[in-house]
């Protein structure tokens, strides 16, 4: 993508975010580390700001989904939504990490001594677990709209970004395709399976449309990142084909009206971010 | 270890049971799918039996850290909690799939629809998490405890126990080491951390001997597994060793009676069950 040395070398870096002795995800992929130690310029202010959108999206979705981790219906479940989970954290890690290096501020300051009003995330990521049915809807919701945004943000002309999105496309791939075996195997399944998914289908999607509206930031991004407002026909034919292949149908409710990027939420966010912020704001840097 | 081809393959098998699109775990690995499908026979009631113990012990302990995935007092340490936790769901599971064969039961029934008293966890991994310190107390002494263990059940006679800890061994050398890390930083650190380490270590001590007390069991498989007391002075030399370079003490602090092997719990156990099977119990298969 680019011809500049340090750039390449980032780009072919062997890294995740979620890394442990135990784990290793091959790829081109940029840890928070290499972000922040990274020789190469800070984002400019708008790049920073989009950086913390995507990141929030991740982080706040991480905070519900971690409820699962040891609730699910099977413990294969568990271990599959726990993958999610920190896939998601290492997302939100690496895009705070970009966004907070404009600002001198690291990836644990954005996540935790924010206050709600600054948070940028999407109304859908905080809407609650409810059951399964409605944790997969949000699941399969989210996971059409980051595949579909990542894959785009590959062509970026901010080099971080699409690195970054590099490695996240192919876990968001992964992301997608659970979430599209539930949708199937719930929607083809009991009456009651199938009606608790079209129950989900009608609560979520007034929180759907927020995520193809189009920000004044949206113009300060040219060649940067794509316009919401351009991945909303080919967001909705992937949904529909997945819904017409479940025996669900795409429902007929409402839109919300929702701006979570200029920081209004809905009460649920204060409670996320109460529970996720506590122990840093006790213990600044954890030092006690 | 054996010269017959078809426990060879699978000791050879390449698997992971936190395995995604997005993870891959190198070595010698048996997932729990392939324990399932194997055709050596399954295990004698008394290694079924202890394959239960093993696997109750990592259970509930993943049960408990689960807590920590979205209240870390870092993006990094959420991560890293939670890849301790989805490794440890991993070794349940296949010690759980390993002792089910037995008694032609699935992982899941194991972990949903048995009642308190016929879990056989040890008290140490369902104390509650307390702070910080304290799930970093329990953790080093699980980890030390497991590390050892499953270190010597390499050389078992039972080939399947023996693949299992080929892989978890890994694994849990990297808890140990991250529960180390953190002693030595609380310990070193301010007067307030070192306080709170010394108060779990005290908190936590009545439970340590549990895990070196040997059952009626331990006597039914000679080869096949360790008794627990032989791990008993190496278990103390480690952590000494670790408290003496975190410049805290061996609390003198007496044993509880606990028998946890024989379905003795405390009123935590209970609670955490109850967490963790409402949504089986509810919907039997996930089938609603």
């Amino acid at each position: 993508m680019s011809a500049s040395t340090s750039t390449d070398r980032s780009l072919d870096s062997f890294g995740d975010a979620a890394a442990s002795a135990t784990r290793v995800t091959p790829g081109n992929a940029l840890r928070p580390e290499d972000i922040a130690l990274r020789d190469t310029a800070p984002a400019t202010e708008a790049i920073a700001q989009y950086a913390l959108w995507l990141g929030d999206d991740a982080l706040i979705y991480a905070q519900r989904n971690a409820h699962w981790v040891s609730r699910g219906p099977e413990l294969e479940e568990d271990v599959a939504l726990g993958n999610i989970t920190l896939d998601q954290l290492g997302h939100a890690r690496s895009f705070l990490t970009y966004a907070g290096k404009k600002w001198g501020k690291t990836e644990d300051e954005l996540a935790y001594f924010r206050e709600e009003e600054e948070f940028t995330s999407l109304h859908l990521v905080e809407q609650p677990n409810g059951d399964f049915a409605q944790s997969t809807v949000r699941g399969l919701f989210l996971a059409i709209y980051q595949h579909l945004l990542y894959s785009r943000l590959l062509e970026s002309s901010d080099q971080t970004l699409a690195a970054i999105c590099a490695k996240a496309v192919k876990e968001v791939d992964y992301h997608l395709e659970h979430a599209e075996l539930w949708t199937l195997r719930l929607g083809q399944g009991t009456e009651e399976s199938a009606r608790r998914m079209r129950r989900a289908l009608d609560k979520l999607w007034p929180y759907v449309e927020e995520m193809f509206q189009d920000e004044a930031l949206n113009s300060e991004l040219e060649g940067v990142a794509p316009r919401p407002s351009t991945l909303r026909d080919e967001w909705h034919a992937r949904l529909t084909d997945i819904l017409d292949r479940s025996g669900l149908a795409v429902p007929e409710v409402p839109a919300a009206m929702c701006f979570g990027r200029r920081g209004e939420h809905s009460e649920y966010l204060g409670f996320i971010l109460a529970e996720m912020q506590v122990l840093a704001r006790k213990h600044p840097g954890a030092t006690w």
